[in-house]
């Protein structure tokens, strides 16, 4: 028999006008099932909320087993990322237009949260990447990513010339605006715009993705994450890294951006009969046989 | 220590003009360095050569340890295919231009096959694609695939309509000219030139790709081996199914290709130093950085 | 002052059930409008209608100067091959989804339609494309094509390989399942499936296609409409030749397929406010920034 | 009978180290034909050439009738670009890898240039841009490009929108890396890389391709080149425009991008039995039918 949980924190979008009586309702419903709740700190700032303790990430990490995020897949992707080392189950409700991650619609919350806080639920595990940057034998920067790693050319630029190895195995030089290093969750998102495959959650790898390579051959390939993906810096201007939109600008010839599998995963949970399929369809449209 | 082997089957591509001698020059370097020599049965024939015993591949499986191929990709994917359940390692020597598997050039086949020989090598594992087809009940047809299995339209029809099921979770209807389900080995072929990415051997995933979809965001979509791809034929005249080129025409409406990992893998041993990128390197012309 | 039509043409597409009362409606309509009204002879044969006049579509073009098409795009660009060399202009009613060029909805073709028979109308004009089959060097082929030519490999062919002539000068062979030449209005229809651009129809050109290319720069090239393009089969099985879904199978080495620009061209008339840009948005659905 | 050449200005490519002797060798080959010699300014200084009258680009477009271009595609279109209001004709050697347009390699510039100088050559006509940006009602900048204008997001953004308009007609907004509006010429250069087609410089159009839109059915459109199309930045940061690698960065939103035809167009000579295709053939490596 599954058991609940107990101790909920509440995260939001904290730019959305009115956000605060949706999360006080949702709080509100949790206590009513029987949860401590509290609101992550930055959250709790952002709407005045103070009925609630205010945690930091480190302390909901700690304290509480459960992430009830209010937003979009953005401000998922971002509590997932701080959350990452607890091992926290994250589940999204949408106050727009459902996403990829977050699937509960705000209007049926309710209906969709109580057999889930009950335990009883669907649990997926995605994997992120971890990244940092080498110049000169030292690492300047390092990232935890949801999505990818993206290495581009700054806007004044013609292109980038990247060198790309797999461990001790190099791969090619891409001469192009860029290349995308994305997870299966990223591979719906900027991987796909820039003409990547879809990945399925279960998949062991990552795509790496030419954004309009030069070399018309250097297509989209699929790597085992097992292994280490590292670019080296070989020539453009103002070349930058980012990871899910951290951006780290101002690459020099010669740096490495160097991107391997973190060993956290993220666990995510949806209702019961949800399907990665079923929200492919919805998002990207797909023809599902009904005319 | 590595051992080496005892006992080649050697192989050939029987339509190749005077690929006699070549064979002959082949097996002979082979007892020179200790082994046995074998001819399988069809490359005998074709070539006239008596001086060795004839093998069916069956007979082969079960008597050699190795399988040196004279050929090209296509000669050694057939002949993989029907040794795959002996777990033959299996080594190509290559007339022409060299394929993405068969990487030995013929002008240099004795300092290559010589280390090799001694148990001196680099091997890699394929996986394989297992399929049937299903009417009423009844499997009509079963086939081993190492590149794909291939679901398209009739010449005269504008298009045909599938249901894509991955075990009991319903995928989507495709309207396209067919779609191609490829092994990691059969990313580099036919599903490449209809869009798909490359998938390295090691993701333990094969490769979804619609042909000329008509939905624009029916992508490609990488998913686990772990499952069965199932592919119900919805409407489309004079449909076919296509098993690594054999072929089973007019399938009806209601029919279903099934689709799953083998349990057999192919073992391809390559000298010390292959290097699978640089395969892709040379096939696809990709830049090295060297001008 | 522009001039209103006096005599228009009733077509539908004979399969639809329940068409013949609004056929019906549609064709009362104009007579209160003052147009003398006749019915395309299938049309009238399929709905029993007979209280009308039944013209073969050669005394359409002679007597009417306007036909009302009722239907998907599929019947008008039939119709509209039909009735090409009479420079007839028409108008299409739809009873379904809107398409690229039936743009009236049902619900709304009274409002639609009175200031076209009016003579208040926005007219494009779309080229059409000729072509014929060479076969020892007699024609045993020939047809007119609104969407496009297409040569394709047949079921059990791994591929085709054509060579591409535009007038006296090569271009290239192309090794595909087959190639596609596609008029503007053929370049939102199977050509953007395979990969192909949009080409507005202003452009006096047609788009060239491969499909599934093995040789992956064969990318698609846009060509003046003024060159004739030759299609010659170098090798393939049951390779076959469509024109706008007619269909020549069993084509054989040496022949060649010739495509050319029609003399004659398509007028269609939309409603004022009409614009190409907004049925592409429509129907691509792309992002007009509204949310 | 056609009538040679009077007066020929050579122009190289500043910065090839060892590029004088070359020069040299062009000029007294053409002094040897009978024609006038000059020297394009800066390639006279950076060359050290002192013997021949050096000339600015509007007095090698005053007083001479033909421009020898020593150099590759850059080089060429660089000066094209400048000489284009004087009708001059060029003609371009090529030191290296020939390029789309250099297509005289330097090995046989004798042979080839020897009948073009006589008045016995290809002449092909290309296209060029004109395009100007506009903030608060005032033309901030103006330029001309031989290749495209490219609308971008900077680094550090995660994607531009842009609303884009052909004269007075709304096409879409767009939501990605960014918009490259493409010649003929320029749809082999980056255009191509961002997933456009290939444009025949005999069509009256050119090519507006996204890279990487958030939006997967917006697919490149080739629109007539007689329209005006207007690129305003709606959103983004760091957005800048680059025509044919000149830059304007820091766009702010509400500025517009406007590329129209410009009333100029280049001339390049080839030498007879010059083709197009197999420029394509050549630097595309599309397959021949020769194995």
């Amino acid at each position: 028999m599954p058991s609940g949980f107990r101790h909920a924190a509440i995260v939001g979008k904290f730019q959305a006008r009115g956000i605060r009586p949706v999360l006080e309702e949702v709080a509100h419903f949790l206590m009513g099932r029987g949860l401590e709740v509290s609101f992550e700190r930055d959250t709790a700032a952002a709407t005045g909320v103070t009925d609630f303790e205010a945690l930091s990430p480190e302390q909901v990490g700690q304290r509480c087993d459960l992430a009830v995020v209010v937003g979009g897949d953005g401000t998922m992707l971002g509590i997932a990322r701080e959350l990452a080392r607890w091992n926290m189950p994250l589940v999204g409700i949408n106050q727009g237009r459902l996403g990829f991650i977050t699937d509960i619609p705000l209007g049926q919350f309710q209906e969709a949260l109580a057999p889930i806080v009950a335990g009883d639920y669907e649990e997926e595990q995605r994997s992120m990447l971890e990244g940092d940057v080498w110049r000169d034998g030292q690492r300047i920067y390092e990232g935890l990513s949801m999505n990818d790693v993206v290495v581009s050319r700054g806007a004044t630029a013609s292109m980038v010339e990247l060198r790309v190895d797999v461990d001790d195995e190099f791969v090619a030089n891409i001469r192009a605006d860029g290349l995308i290093v994305a997870s299966p969750t990223g591979s719906t998102a900027y991987a796909l715009s820039a003409g990547g495959p879809i990945l399925h959650p279960g998949i062991g790898g990552w795509i790496v993705v030419p954004i309009a390579s030069h070399t018309l051959s250097n297509r989209p390939i699929v790597l085992p994450d097992r292994g280490e993906v590292r670019i080296g810096i070989v020539s453009g201007k103002d070349v930058s890294a980012n990871f899910d939109m951290h951006n780290l600008a101002s690459l020099l010839h010669g740096d490495e951006v160097r991107v391997r599998r973190s060993a956290f995963k993220v666990r995510f949970l949806h209702p019961r009969g949800w399907s990665y399929y079923a929200t492919l369809r919805r998002k990207l449209r797909w023809y599902d046989g009904a005319g």
